[in-house]
């Protein structure tokens, strides 16, 4: 794989002069088309061997190129911030937005080659990283990211030289760090990993540009190039993708009954019933908040549902339980400026909980597959991904104990016509009816067909949804608080056993 | 100030449960009608003696009003990300949007009362607090905050009743921190100080409610009557606010002569100056950011100019001498719809540099006071207040050790035109003229008068501007160089001789 990035590639300095011109002015022309047409952000990751350059490529490409319309990013240290949410929300936070340009030093790729390096853990989590760094890309390049990856690379002996000439140049010697030289002795095993990373996560869509280092004219005049036609490219791609789904349409179930027909909607609670286990439960959710497992997680819930099916409600009921300082409840409505320039998933990756809190989500993600799918908001293509992506996303938070409930609040469709009416007549509920819940209603049956689909797909074992019962509100709510705790409390067993197991 | 709320305040239970369902429905709504117009932000801020029912009273109010438009934030330890910059930053970042309703437990008040009763600093510090606690909240006022500020009492006598039985009380036990028995020793202390903090910075934009704790009965209702009341006040208030200048108009010079005209518009450099001081202050700025002095500062650059000035070209000339890593540069557009709905400070705060680290703004809040005020983007009482604003801004900046140097790029207006034709002329410059450059070039002396205003009045000790003759480009890039330089160098020697003084 780096063979042909060993062999000694060189431009003279004539030819290279010669040549920059007209490429940064192409660059720039691009870049300024790029932040015009504001179509899609493109991410540049960096990575490969000490002392060949990515330093010194990414500082050329800010003198080339406008530095405003660039955004460099590393990632060291993770802050106490970071530390406290799921490993990928540091990179989720720092995407760049649609016609900008984010240059990733020390992404996901460095991360996993140091752990593995090091020895922190062995090549099946090697292989789990890679894997879980394929899909991440694969779903930025689906919202129209555009990614490079360079491997700057240098054989040993190259290296070696790098940086003895670096270290005796007073004027460069504060270059090297002490991680440096550690690499001069993991060389081998950086390789061998590096190897393995490039070989499964070059893809189409991503594919890695290995570059030798060894000459500057040659590796910048390379990355350049490469950056100018990838721009190119996609600035002249056709704006709208064709929706071509590979898959098979959706089976649809040939008797008609869904999941949602099994619901027993006459379960209901009386009042006195609903009064005692309300509090008992409330009570339950208070003290498991305040375990001191809870400390170790975090917890999402998302609340979807029929309009009027009392979703709002079932909140409050929520938050009725807990101190206001450890909940925070997000309501998701039309996405802002700042968020439509970004991936789906970010406006909700901004809002997950750091360890120890709670967010509700006032619905949610699933709005890609509901709404978005039911309305036309979307191509047929970027709702059939979303399950998997969703998939991916949960399972992220369940490896970083977020503990993941969902609800589908279903009423049936005489409940809500009869929860309309009652709500136009009262005065302070008037703002909770508008014309599109009159026209969602009359797209009843496939809002109904998208929730079957919904829940079939992502109903899985990190983040299973409960269906509620929702034409008694008083059901509902109690169910709702009870699935909570019940997760809570499975999810604390889960923790005391990993943690005795691994002997904390 | 606080007798009357040690006078055993109570309410019937008959009376409470016969007023409650009103006033819950009016808030319901005021807060939907807030939420619908979104006209401005609510900040409720909570402070007061432990055990006075602050978190009840918040947890009640998420049971009475729709908990999904309402954030509660506690400021507790501040996170390393906080730390890294100015104190008010963690407030910034948590502001509600409008529309919204804020709670903040553990805001400022808490901060600046816990350090003096604790002997951290003296009065003198406490009344710079008070000072900049005032400001701020003038200033959110100004922007068309609603803010509450309720102190939550109780006597000497009554706390230790109260903290007594939530002891007792096995159900309630948990709520009592070691800080709240703490208090009960330094109770005194703390209604002394809390006294000296209401009286100055009780106004009339943003008054202090203390309520008696004791009753809950009591404190629900007042509380409630009293946010009902402020809501509906504010929800009915006219919309455009009347654009009343108390003072007198700015100055304008008798003789038509401003700061811009006393430079020397001819100062020039020949190439090879040029190329060598150039270098030479690249390399000096690039060791300066390298200095481990740097480490306790942060570093801002502010560039406005005349459209075509160079800013641009100043920039890059910068950014050429440093490493990628370590700046980011801001360029400063029209507001996102996220900005729109914040105080327009709020804009540049969330982009202020961690400590170590380094951002250009490419234009900046100086927006406010030049084409806000020559398009009249905004009133004359917004942008004549923003002087002040700016300067309390600047300075809480300068506090945390965040050096500031910012820069008028001046050219004449035939270089203006001479330059904007070129740029028509050349394929990947035409990106950089438009319409609206044209039109702002026929505001010439409009703009003019807003420049020589703006230095005058916030060109100060802690951020001076530096006028830079632009007309030569080499000229302006390098003083822009040296100036930065300069301030590195004397903020690096103050940071010296303070630390020596205190022995570190």
């Amino acid at each position: 794989m780096f063979e042909s990035a060993e062999i000694g590639h060189a431009i003279d300095k004539e030819v290279y002069d010669a040549e920059v011109p007209a490429l940064r002015e192409a660059l720039l022309e691009a870049q300024f088309e790029l932040r015009e047409k504001a179509a899609f952000p493109v991410i540049v990751l960096i990575n490969g061997i000490e002392g060949a350059g990515k330093g010194e490529t990414v500082k050329l490409l800010n003198e080339w190129m406008d530095p405003r319309l660039i955004e460099v990013r590393t990632f060291d240290q993770q802050t106490d911030e970071e530390l406290a949410r799921p490993p990928a929300w540091r990179y989720w936070r720092m995407l760049p937005a649609k016609g900008r340009m984010g240059v990733f030093f020390g992404n996901w790729y460095s991360q996993m080659l140091q752990g593995r390096v090091h020895g922190e853990f062995k090549d099946a989590r090697l292989d789990q990283a890679i894997n879980a760094a394929e899909r991440l890309e694969k779903m930025l390049c689906d919202e129209g990211a555009l990614i490079f990856k360079f491997w700057f690379h240098l054989s040993k002996k190259q290296m070696k030289a790098r940086l003895k000439s670096l270290q005796d140049d007073p004027l460069h010697s504060w270059r090297i760090s002490p991680l440096d030289w550690q690499q001069s002795k993991t060389y081998d095993k950086f390789v061998k990993y590096g190897e393995r990373v490039l070989r499964r996560t070059s893809r189409d869509y991503a594919p890695w540009h290995v570059i030798e280092g060894v000459d500057p004219h040659y590796r910048s005049l390379t990355v350049g190039r490469i950056l100018l036609e990838g721009l190119q490219n996609a600035l002249n791609r056709p704006a709208a993708k064709p929706a071509t789904v590979n898959a098979a349409p959706l089976p649809v179930s040939v008797d008609q009954i869904s999941l949602l027909d099994s619901l027993d909607m006459t379960q209901h609670l009386e009042k006195d019933d609903y009064e005692e286990q309300l509090i008992t439960e409330q009570a339950r959710l208070a003290g498991l908040l305040r375990d001191k497992r809870m400390r170790k997680h975090a917890l999402v819930a998302v609340f979807e549902g029929n309009d009027a099916a009392g979703k709002g409600g079932a909140i409050r009921r929520l938050a009725a339980a807990l101190d206001p300082r450890q909940y925070s409840i997000v309501p998701i409505a039309a996405p802002t400026e700042e968020e439509r320039a970004q991936p789906y998933l970010w406006r909700f990756w901004r809002h997950i909980p750091a360890r120890g809190k709670f967010t509700v989500f006032d619905r949610s993600w699933y709005g890609r597959v509901l709404v978005e799918r039911v309305e036309g908001f979307c191509s047929p293509g970027d709702w059939l991904r979303a399950y998997g992506e969703i998939n991916d996303f949960e399972e992220q938070l369940d490896d970083a104990r977020v503990i993941v409930v969902k609800f589908w609040l279903a009423i049936d469709k005489q409940t809500q016509l009869e929860r309309f009416q009652a709500r136009e007549e009262i005065p302070f509920k008037r703002f909770k009816i508008t014309e599109d819940d009159w026209r969602n209603r009359d797209k009843w049956d496939a809002y109904r067909a998208a929730v079957g689909d919904m829940v079939d797909r992502t109903s899985t074992e990190v983040a299973a949804w409960t269906l509620v019962e929702a034409n008694d509100k008083r059901w509902a709510r109690v169910k709702v608080l009870r699935t909570i705790n019940r997760a809570l409390e499975s999810a604390f067993e889960k923790s005391d056993k990993h943690d005795k197991k691994h002997g904390k």
